[in-house]
C-alpha cells in the first residue's frame, strides 16, 4: 500500500485554507425579515431611524411639566389634575395637570419628565408631588435605545430572534444577508447504495452523504446530493466534479481518499487544479484531501462515517465560518471533567466521543468505548467530543477538559 | 390602574402548562432523510438490519483463517501467499493464503481474523505470522455497530447529523418526526406599525412579532404572522383567536396584556376558555399570561420586546420542549463568574443580560446596563443572561453563575 507522504497539521491545513480562498465569500442577497433566522448578515445593518423616534416613558406614571415642581416639598406639594389621554388636553387651560402614561408611550409634547403611580397615587382625579422633579426623570429619550446612523447588526452575524427583532423596530424588511453556502455532495465506492435500495453481498448504505448533508446544515450551508451519487470511476469523478464547479460553491467527495488501489479521487482531481493538502495528522480523519480548482474548494473527506462527520468539523466547517466572515464560531464547548484516562498520539490530533453527565459540582465526560471509524453508533451515543492536541501523550481522569458539543 | 391579583411564580406556571396540555402532542408524519434535520422524532426508530450486516476489517491489513496460525511461533513462522481480492481465491487450491483488506472491507466467508499490514509486512507476494492470532482478531462483526431490532433514535430527538447518518445507515429514507408546531403570531395596538410601513407621529413599529417568529424558529416550531396584525379592538382580538384556533397547535398574542385600561385581550379572551394564570413573577416578562381554549394553548405576551423574549424562553418554549417530548432542552448553558454585582428582586425571578468574554482562568460575566424591558438593543448586546432565584436579593461580583447562551 501507498502511504501519505507527509500529514500536515490540523492548524496548517485550516491556515492553507483560508489563505488559499481569503476572498472567497458567498453573493449577498436581500432576505425578507421573516427568512433571515439563521442567515448570516453580509454587512452591517445600519438603523434608519431613532429608536425610540421620540421620548417615552420607562415607568407606568403621570407625564408632567418638570419646571412645575421645582419648589415642590412635603410642606408644599404641588398639585396636578390627571388626564387619561391626550385628547383631553384642549379642553383643560390651566399647566397643573399631568398626562397617565403606560411604559412605552410617548410623553406628549411640552410635558418632559415622569412621576412614577407608586410615588403619586391619583386621589379623586389628581396628583400630589411633594419634591422637585428633574427634567427626564423616568423618561426615555429619542435614539436612547437606538441611534439612527448606528450600526444595529455587524456584518458575519449568525441572525438571531433579537437581530430580527432590532431591524423590525427599525422598521426594516429586508436583511443584506449572505447566499447560502451551495455544497454538493458526491459520495463514492462500488460497494455503496444509497438508502433505500436493496444490498446485496457485501454491499453497505451510504451514510456518510447523509453526515455531510446534516453537517452543511448545521453550519448555515445548503447541502445537495449528486443525482448519479455513489460514483466509482475517475470518468464519473470528473463528470461531478465539473457538474458541482458550474453550480456550487464547494465539491465535497467522500470515500476513496485513503492511499489503497482503489483510493483515486485525489489523484483524478488534482490533474485539475492545484492539491492543497492530502493526509491530516487527526484521528480519525487522516485521509482528507483539499483542493483549490478553478477557485473553489473542493475537498476529499474518508469514507467511514466517523472520519467523515470528525474531518467535516475540523477541516470543513472553518472554511465556511471564514467564508462567512462570522463573527464568532458555531461551535460551542462546555467544561467537564473526564472520568476515565484517554490515550492520545503524539503527533495527531485526537477526537474522543464523550457522553456528559452533571455530577455534584458540575460536569464530568465519560469517553466511549468505539471499534474505529465506522461505528457511527459512537457518534449518536456522544453529546460531545474531547480534542487532544498533538504533542499530549494522553489525558488523565479528573483532568478538566474542554467538550466540543454534538448535540445542536 | 388595575394590578395583578396575585402573581404565580415561574415554576409554577410551567407546571399549570405541563399539566394542561399533558397529552397535547403534534401529529406524527414521515420526513425524507434529507428534510430531517432539526426535526424531533416522534417515536424510537429501529434497525431494520444490522450494521455491518457482515464481518468486516477494523483495520488495513491480510485476512486469514485463524486457525493456522496456531502453532505458528518466532522460529516457527508460518508462511502465506496474499491475494489482492476475493476473485483470484478460484485460482489458490492451499488454504495458506490470505486476502488483502482495507479498513470496513468485508471478510471473505471462511476468513475469521485479520492481521494488521504494520505487523505482517508483504515480501515478493508473501506475508509471515509468528504468532498464533485468535479468531475475530481485528474484526468488527455483524451487528457490532447496531443490532437489527434495537433502537438507534429514540423518541424526542432533535435529528441532527449523526442521526441522519445513522439511519442511513440502516437503508431508512423516511423518518418518523413530529410536524413542526403550528405557531400562529397575533400583534396589537393601535400605535403599533408593520415594518415597511411609514409611522406617523407616535407609532412604532411592531418588533416583538418578529422576536416570536425567530425564538418560534429556534425552538423548532413553524411561526406564521397574523394577516391581519396587528389588530386592537375586542371583535378582531376574537377573529385572530378562531383563525388561529381553526389552522394552528398554538396562539400567541403580543401586547395588550398588562392592567392598564387598554390591556384588554386576556379579558376578551378568557370568556373563550380558561384562564391558566395572568401575571408572572419574572422580570421583565410579568404581565404574561396563558389559557386553554378548546384544548389549545393561547400566550398573551407582554408587547416590550425584551419582556416578550424572555416570556417566551421561559414560559412557551417549556411547552413546545414538552409537546415535543424532547429528551435534552435546546437550551444552552456555561458557566461564568460575574464582573459586577447585580441587584435581583426577592419574589421574582429576574434575568440578567450579559455580554461573556474570556479571561485568563475561565469566562466573565458582563452585566449590561438597560434602560428597560423596551430597549431591544440590550439582548443584541448580550450573548446570554443569568437568572436571579427568587429568594436570592442579589449575585455578587466574582460569583460562578449560569449562564444561558442567546446565540444560536
Amino acid at each position: 500500500m501507498r502511504t501519505f507522504r507527509r500529514l500536515v497539521k490540523v492548524d496548517e491545513a485550516i491556515s492553507v485554507l483560508l489563505e488559499s480562498f481569503k476572498d472567497l465569500e458567498p453573493p449577498s442577497v436581500n432576505v425578507p425579515l421573516t427568512l433571515s433566522y439563521g442567515r448570516v448578515t453580509s454587512c452591517d445593518v445600519i438603523a434608519p431611524i431613532d429608536v425610540p423616534h421620540f421620548n417615552r416613558s420607562a415607568v407606568d406614571g403621570y407625564a408632567l411639566k418638570a419646571e412645575l415642581t421645582f419648589n415642590a416639598s412635603r410642606d408644599n406639594p404641588k398639585r396636578f389634575k390627571v388626564l387619561e389621554s391626550l385628547n383631553e388636553i384642549g379642553q383643560v387651560q390651566d399647566h397643573s395637570i399631568v398626562i397617565k402614561v403606560a411604559t412605552g408611550q410617548f410623553i406628549p409634547e411640552g410635558f418632559d419628565a415622569v412621576v412614577m403611580s407608586e410615588v403619586a397615587p391619583e386621589v379623586n382625579g389628581f396628583i400630589e408631588v411633594s419634591e422637585p422633579i428633574p427634567p427626564l426623570r423616568n423618561v426615555s429619550v429619542k435614539g436612547e435605545d437606538v441611534k439612527r446612523g448606528t450600526i444595529i447588526v455587524e456584518k458575519g452575524t449568525i441572525i438571531g430572534p433579537q437581530h430580527m427583532g432590532i431591524m423590525a423596530s427599525c422598521g426594516l424588511t429586508k436583511v443584506p444577508a449572505y447566499r447560502r453556502i451551495r455544497i454538493l455532495i458526491v459520495s463514492s465506492g462500488e460497494e455503496v447504495k444509497r438508502p433505500g435500495e436493496t444490498l446485496k453481498g457485501y454491499e453497505i448504505y451510504d451514510s456518510s452523504s447523509f453526515i455531510v448533508y446534516g453537517l452543511a446544515k448545521r453550519f448555515l450551508s445548503q447541502p445537495f446530493i449528486y443525482p448519479k451519487s455513489p460514483i466509482s470511476s475517475a470518468e464519473e469523478v470528473l463528470e461531478a466534479l465539473h457538474y458541482g464547479l458550474r453550480g456550487f460553491d464547494m465539491v465535497i467527495f467522500i470515500g476513496g481518499t485513503s492511499v489503497g488501489p482503489r483510493d483515486i479521487i485525489p489523484q483524478v482531481l488534482s490533474k485539475e487544479g492545484e492539491l492543497l493538502f492530502h493526509g491530516v495528522a487527526m484521528k480519525p480523519g487522516k485521509p482528507t484531501a483539499a483542493l483549490k480548482i478553478r477557485g473553489k474548494p473542493v475537498f476529499c473527506l474518508p469514507g467511514p462515517p466517523v472520519s467523515c462527520f470528525f474531518s467535516f468539523i475540523e477541516i470543513v466547517a472553518p472554511l465556511i465560518e471564514h467564508m462567512y466572515g462570522l463573527k464568532r464560531s458555531i461551535k460551542c464547548k462546555l467544561r467537564a471533567r473526564l472520568r476515565r484516562n484517554v490515550p492520545g498520539e503524539v503527533g495527531s490530533r485526537v477526537y474522543v466521543r464523550v457522553s456528559l453527565r452533571e455530577s455534584g459540582d458540575g460536569l464530568e465526560a465519560e469517553p466511549i468505548a468505539t471499534g474505529g471509524s465506522s461505528v457511527i453508533s459512537s457518534i449518536c451515543k456522544a453529546q460531545g467530543y474531547v480534542v487532544i492536541p498533538e504533542d499530549v501523550d494522553s489525558l488523565s481522569e479528573g483532568e478538566e477538559v474542554d467538550v466540543h458539543l454534538l448535540v445542536i
